[in-house]
């Protein structure tokens, strides 16, 4: 059973990315899980080549790609990657689509494989701040996380994948005293707990999870 | 040039439901135009059996359905419908469906066709605070949203249609001072003003409006 | 009875201030009681004289000073002022003091004396939302707010007062649809219930409004 | 140069408390320094008398007290204390004081003297989210706050001290995924270093923290 997580370099004008650092800790939590580390560019289009280049290399079970995700506060479990790119600002390569479908003639929507509800609890009883989200943005974290659904879907039947975000590292936001983090100890083990879970028990379970709106 | 404005009735302990109390106020704003207004039940399948009847029986060229979002501080223009129900609290016939599909065999989200870009630039204009987005939840309001976009497309070709979310009102917040609101006059000429631009220039602008998360 | 009511002048960048649009409507809706209505300069110090003269020349029984409080989602019943000047940005005379005391071997603060858990609760009663709030910030609204107190204190024995902050208008926030605000109507009807009912119920009643922190 | 912490019991149905819970932890962050550490009941009057007892016994130079301050993000270096007592719930006795004076012809409110603007900025150097907060609520940790500066004030001459809140962890809120927390490891850090920063330069600086409102 092998597990691939990623994360993405920085970008926006920050210094760094919490999911990359995250990601690269997660091994040394879990000697005895198979985990392959990949840190992909924040650049439409070129993340995803390297997405699939990482999983065809590496022919994992489990996928989770991983982003950050500024101003949340918890953990967010992604339940949906919708065909298309909007981009508020620019990507690492400068490109800027506006209201661009991902790719042509393909749904309009992914959702989540992996069993965000039980990941959840389990984030829950490990004393770790979770919810599941309904949306994943339009910028490149939902561009990986739309295309990684595209490709399971297409070429690696029973991989299971999704995406998760996780908020600023209390650094990033020392000097505006008014934005929330979480440590980098509480992601690295939280996407721990959630390589080791999605190994170990991919089935979902039934439990309310939904929004109002 | 025919608009149909839906409403909910109240819902989740609520004496009223802000959508359907402005949506009946929005013909006399704008008497040029023709503009019918239904009151859904917020109760799964049961408000969008109640949404085609009304498409059949008054062949609209736009349909603009509408909902509480109690918590938002603005107008909410949504862009995503998903094939999910998942409800959080029971709808007004005790329905709680949990990780169900709306329809088997159909597509896993649709996208309005709503000038939304248009829109929120218009609403901007007229001194409306808008924003667009992505998610419209999991309850009925997504539930109608979605079910509009498939019976648009499968039957009703030609016709545009969405859905928007709109903040309580301050009735509804009046002895909980830290939620937000807005006045039910500024809801009314927001969706005069939506029903208006719909009718007369339904082609989308580019603009930037997307999300990093 | 007479009730002095003030509003500033637009300050940070703003063209209205939601505060002295408000004010001035407030006589048409109350045509039986006696109400001065005054613009401040939002200018530490030169407001405060302002606001003498007014109550020197209108010798009013209430006063009622209000500012806008951007961010802010309710009626905001300010119940401490703090000797304290510590301008994030300047005011409108480009002053901007650091850490100054507004009046020396004065008190470190004052509590206002109007009957704010009684207010909060008729405003509830008519629909508007309304908190208690434990601090007027440290810019021109509190200079104000404490300059009023410490008058009233000193020179105008049984004249009661306070300040009231009030949310950005929409057309304030109308392009940035993440910011709450209140119509102005919504403001001016809670204005005027403040004043009628600070005219004639200005004893207080025992009723929570605390915060934990 | 001894330095008094101290902490609260649980309160309000919670299990932990995270200000006893780090400040028991500075000094082995701090082995140089001489740190005595306090927990107080959370208990309007009780806490002061054995805040009092504690100060008696130790003779600290500096003393920092510490509370939960459930839903803030970050430190808060808190300002002012009010001489005011207005509980929303019920303390650990029972009491729930409403528009209660804490000493009868006492101020109305105290300054901190700790060099608040110093250590924030001391903070965001550490990568610690930090703020200047101008109210410390109404319950017992601002009846604490106000009891330690007045008896600072009246029998302690040169000793400094204030207040500092703290976040909830994120165990607190790991079933409700929509509220901020700080982990305990970044909230002890925190507490080291004001510790050592009140010790080693109690002078403050002149720099910007003031709030519009």
């Amino acid at each position: 059973m092998r597990v691939l997580l990623t994360g993405f370099e920085p970008f926006g004008g920050e210094q760094i990315n919490p999911s990359w650092l995250a990601v690269q800790r997660v091994p040394e939590l879990l000697p005895d899980l198979d985990i392959v580390c990949h840190q992909l560019p924040t650049v439409f289009g070129a993340a995803l080549q390297e997405l699939r280049v990482a999983i065809e290399d590496h022919h994992p079970q489990v996928v989770i790609c991983t982003g950050q995700a500024g101003g949340r506060v918890s953990i967010s479990l992604e339940r949906v990657a919708i065909n298309l790119m909007d981009a508020r600002i620019p990507d690492n390569a400068g490109q800027q689509p506006l209201d661009e479908a991902i790719f042509e003639d393909a749904p309009s929507a992914y959702f989540t494989t992996l069993p965000i509800k039980r990941l959840r609890q389990r984030l829950a009883r490990e004393g770790i701040p979770a919810e599941i989200s309904y949306s994943a943005g339009t910028f490149v974290c939902n561009n990986v996380f739309y295309g990684l659904m595209h490709d399971l879907q297409l070429h690696f039947p029973g991989v299971i994948g999704g995406f998760v975000h996780v908020p600023y590292l209390p650094e990033q936001v020392a000097s505006r005293g008014w934005e929330p983090s979480m440590s980098l100890s509480t992601i690295v083990k939280a996407l721990a707990v959630l390589a080791e879970e999605c190994s170990k028990n991919p089935e979902d379970i039934a439990a309310s999870g939904g929004n109002i709106c």
